[in-house]
């Protein structure tokens, strides 16, 4: 381990009392359960799952994830009922939230920490699982029963990096490495350094882990699991690919990160620093760049994080490809969210507007209703600047270009042509705006917020913050 | 026949006197053929062959073609030398040039009549000819035994038509239907009338005539003959395509055109008439209309005129896709000549300037060294404007356009890329000249040339002459 290495280490490993305080805590609400348990007459077994439960979690981050495990004979409609409000009743008088996965469950904030008490059902096997929470326990013995001291850093330091270079969390957002995930690699390849090494050498699109050997051979986890940048067989359950969240781009990103960080090895990708962020410098670079940069703000409905996230990246790649299809050049585009009532699309074009006219290619001269359809229409029309006239085999014409102006076509196509139902909705009673360029810096004002500016300050870089 | 075709025969079929002063000039040019080979005491044929011999000419068309047919023992390297010099020693004294095509001839003017006279061998069979010379006799013989005065009237006017809509010609200028093609058709298809309808009902790429029935199949014919929009069987030498000269274009243009007349016949088909054309009117046209035109104006070496002609369509084809590679869009293109000295290259665009910046998509992250050679090339080049960054599974890079203006393209570009050796050795000697928009005035004026103010005007206008 070189001296980066031993300094994030001592940075991320948890202090002795950090694991007194959450011992503390789940001792606490442990009793409680149970007690209430024991009312109920029902034989349950409260369990720390989890990075705590597992030892691989980051200094100063106390997410406790508290399971309690009901006999598998209840079902899961009965573990959604009776086993939620037995959990409920005997954690009501604390600071409580009620948040819904899968299945409804409870958010307690005790001292800083955030504890969720989830409740599951109790299989012999993972492959039993008709939930991810009732996988969970096998997850965390499996992990538990691979993972000596040493490792379990060296699960730290990969997850650090992760989060370091954007790609740690499987949450649409991110789409990136869950911690499970994390932790299988080290199971995989021991070390940080090694699976780095492993990453940077060996991983391709389409790239097959496949820890315990389940299957006989690459083809056969090819012909099973398609389409996807990584596949990493689940250990306890061979059906499931743990890396099935896994984007293109996150993928690549690990990979480039990981050659990079070998070559030369610093804190900042564990610690990227974006440095001071100023609206009058965004503003400046935007004004400075010879391209166009048009910013779509759309007010949201309120949905888990993942419903919204995974709603706005589809309507976005919509918008663009209507963008496209009108021929403005894209150069980047990417969304950001509050998760509350606000979210923007960026898009960076080469020109938001374009030349008057276009050549448009009609249809062959022999092929017919087509041709004389097209003949019968470009003749005719007002748009027609010259021609039609024929170029190899077909009809073509030079006509007025529809749409010279990005934000002419959107304002025109967005709602009906770029959005999905549930967005759609929302906007055409709320409606959206349009601000292109200088004007950026009006709603950049108006929302007041430190993270959208950082989030515009990294897309005009565009370049990641540890590729120096 | 309607009244349209009623008149344009009237115009176009040979007047008495014609056809006396025809004959007139080719008794008076046999005579002094046959005196001069009696004196060398060679047995030789004087025959007339082409449009004149097959009686399919048109009205004020006079051009006749003599051959000289000496026997095939003598073999070609002899009519070249020798049987060239006897019919050069009969004619010397008349007006004369020495025309080069597969081998001399002599052209003569008589009383503004142009008159080829060419030396041949005389084969038993059209399939022993080397040359092309050799096999017009059986042309000729298998026309004249194919044709009677009813069908050589439809052969005219189908020749007149296939001029009007500019596709009449084997030529390379115009790639189009030679005369030999343009009788063979009607041999097919008996009148001018079915003709079109054939054309316009089941002409597609690939299609096949074979009048004498060579071949068995289609697929036998399409098997052997690959590539071309249509594929006519020579009756006298079956490994031959009588319309290998046709361009797709031509052949659309015939195919379009017919479905046109016969929708609504008109003399504009057979006499398309251009109006009035003024350098003003074509440069108020070149400024009011929001493309821009671009004039490359090259002087060229004298060559046979399909020589200049291939020449100059393979640079302008090379031209144009240098001009696409670098991000114009082009709208049209086309090329004018005077196969004298001087040629230009005339090319539309959307836009003949483009944005400043242009995203580059480079190598995946994992393929090495290419996506360590983009890095480090933009990571260090003040051509990038931001990123590098990674897209899906590449390294892609905003950064300055090289060639933001397609004139300073073609200044930088034109020698070195876009001319082949003969043109590029004459250009670097010569020098060449890029006009744009209304620069192009200077050009046009200086030049003074009336073809090529309507050859502008068509091209701005693009929409064919007969289409209304």
């Amino acid at each position: 381990m070189n001296k980066v290495e031993e300094e994030v280490l001592r940075k991320i490993k948890p202090k002795p009392y950090e694991v007194e305080k959450i011992e503390r805590i789940f001792s606490y609400v442990k009793e409680k359960l149970e007690n209430k348990i024991k009312e109920y007459g029902i034989e349950a077994y409260v369990e720390l799952e989890g990075s705590i439960a597992k030892d691989t979690w980051l200094s100063g981050e106390w997410d406790l994830d508290i399971f309690v495990l009901y006999p598998k004979r209840l079902g899961k409609l009965w573990v959604k009922n009776e086993g939620f409000k037995i959990i409920f009743e005997a954690l009501k008088d604390m600071s409580h939230e009620i948040a819904y996965a899968e299945h409804p469950y409870i958010r307690l904030n005790v001292e800083n920490v955030e504890v969720d008490v989830v409740p599951a059902l109790k299989h012999d096997y993972a492959w039993e699982a008709e939930t991810v929470v009732d996988r969970t326990p096998f997850h965390t013995a499996y992990i538990r029963s691979k993972l000596g001291e040493e490792e379990r850093d060296q699960v730290r330091l990969l997850k650090r990096f992760l989060k370091g270079i954007g790609v740690y969390g499987a949450e649409i957002k991110v789409s990136g490495f869950s911690g499970y995930l994390t932790e299988l690699l080290i199971v995989q390849y021991k070390t940080f350094r090694n699976t780095l090494a492993h990453v940077a050498k060996d991983w391709r699109t389409g790239f097959v882990i496949d820890v315990e050997k389940h299957y006989s051979s690459i083809r056969e986890v090819k012909e099973k699991f398609k389409e996807h940048p990584l596949i990493v067989i689940d250990p306890v359950d061979p059906n499931r690919n743990v890396a099935a969240a896994v984007s293109e781009k996150s993928f690549s990103t690990f990979i480039a990160a990981s050659k990079y960080y070998l070559r030369m090895p610093s804190l900042n990708f564990f610690y990227p620093q974006i440095g001071e962020v100023t609206i009058k410098d965004v503003m400046k670079e935007i004004s400075s760049r010879d391209t166009d940069i048009l910013c779509l703000t759309l007010p949201i409905p309120k949905k888990p994080s993942d419903v919204i996230w995974g709603l706005l990246r589809r309507n976005l790649v919509n918008t663009v490809n209507v963008l496209k299809k009108f021929d403005f050049k894209i150069v980047d585009y990417d969304v950001w969210c509050d998760e509350e009532k606000q979210a923007v699309f960026i898009i960076e074009l080469e020109k938001a507007v374009l030349g008057s006219t276009v050549k448009s290619i009609g249809p062959p001269v022999f092929l017919e209703p087509d041709a004389t359809y097209f003949l019968k229409k470009y003749l005719e029309s007002k748009e027609t600047i010259a021609g039609p006239w024929i170029e190899n085999s077909r009809w073509v014409v030079l006509k007025k270009r529809k749409y010279r102006e990005a934000k002419e076509l959107l304002l025109n196509r967005l709602v009906s042509q770029c959005l999905s139902s549930v967005l759609k909705e929302y906007i055409e009673e709320h409606g959206f705006e349009i601000y292109v360029n200088n004007e950026i810096r009006k709603y950049v004002e108006k929302l007041g917020s430190k993270d959208f500016i950082v989030f515009l300050t990294k897309f005009l870089r565009k370049k990641p913050l540890w590729l120096k």
